[in-house]
């Protein structure tokens, strides 16, 4: 954690924040070895951060100053990501990753080469995306939580949403062969489309071409979806 | 697997190449569900690659006839990464994102802020450094091994191995706070240096950049490493 993050729920009247929850006081205790009176960078989720101090650090309670917090946090990219739902271990490093990386707007997508499987496993339950959001605020030094939804129909996500993602926005679907090389250094507002391990099938690829996005890739290599993403991201912005 | 990794050991005059080992066989059978008769991705450990038959298969045995193999591995990243060593999960996932992103020389260095017992790590036994090197080729379809040393000495790396290091090569040394952005798109022979989770000290950085290195930061975000490297060489390549 390079940020402790509080959230709305923590602060009271006074301006002061009370955490009670495990994971926070462990972090607290055994990697920031933190003793009363330490000032450290905290910051509102969804508002500004800054430098705070720890006020009282009890069993159960930390209690912190937060009357100070005025910085903004980093610019965020304009980016929508649109991610085939990878395999589980995969789609929460990919949201660390990508929430890291400054990504405000994701949508975990199906298509035909995404086991079925995945859209059953606890690491989609809202609670542990959130948890992997925060991971990736708390990395970052970012207070502004990203917001994750789901498309568990291709043909409705394209006919349906797609359209919508492509207004005033310039559509890139990432995709091994396609004709032309990742873009580098943009600053418009892109809709990024990253398929599943194996890739999109080419029906689904003539689909989303024919909505009006331009297919782009990263050489020959075949990478995996995180490292993938990563990629993307950091060449794309 | 991308492709089956094969080594000049595996190979008989013939031509033909027996895999026997329980990881490959396993993965044959259980993900490529691999039949006798398929053809298949096949590379040569530093050869050629293409596609070959897999002759037979038994419970113990497969063999691939390699004799058709023609085409040159993709091109290399033109970079020495020196990577200040990460914690062994980090130290695992960032040499297969490296190896896979095309790296083929990595040297793993000592650093203040580097906890002394990850240089006791299983993980940089040389067969589970090797393991993870093949895996990385396995994904992106490269033959190439890359080269691993370690340098478990800042000073000594310093003083007698970065001059030789920068001998006709960029040197970068990716820092939160340099003065320059991270460049982009470059063709040149780079060595790349990066720093452990809470980076180099203040006096680490001023010897880099005192041996010659320029000093580079990829914006206001804090990246875990293996974030950090897949960001670095993906933008600066």
């Amino acid at each position: 954690m390079n940020l402790i993050l509080l959230t709305r729920n923590d602060v009271d009247d006074a301006g002061l924040a009370r955490v009670r929850d495990p994971r926070r006081l462990a972090h607290l205790r055994q990697v920031h070895r933190a003793r009363q009176g330490d000032v450290m960078t905290l910051g509102l989720e969804n508002g500004p951060l800054g430098r705070g101090q720890l006020v009282s650090l009890t069993d159960d309670e930390a209690c912190f100053d937060v009357s100070g917090l005025d910085q903004a946090p980093p610019a965020a990219l304009p980016v929508h990501l649109v991610l085939a739902l990878p395999r589980p271990r995969m789609l929460a490093r990919s949201i660390e990753h990508a929430t890291a990386l400054g990504v405000k707007r994701i949508t975990l997508l199906h298509s035909r080469r995404v086991e079925k499987s995945y859209w059953q496993s606890p690491e989609l339950d809202p609670a542990k995306i959130h948890q992997h959001l925060v991971l990736g605020l708390e990395q970052a030094r970012d207070t502004a939580l990203p917001v994750v939804n789901t498309a568990r129909g291709f043909r409705p996500f394209v006919e349906d949403r797609l359209p919508s993602l492509l207004e005033g926005r310039r559509g890139l679907l990432a995709h091994p062969g396609m004709a032309n090389a990742c873009p580098r250094g943009l600053t418009e507002p892109v809709t990024l489309l990253v398929g599943p391990e194996g890739g999109f099938i080419e029906w689904e690829v003539e689909q989303m071409l024919a909505a009006g996005c331009e297919g782009i890739h990263l050489g020959e290599r075949i990478l995996r979806v995180e490292t993938a993403v990563t990629a993307l991201l950091s060449r794309l912005f």
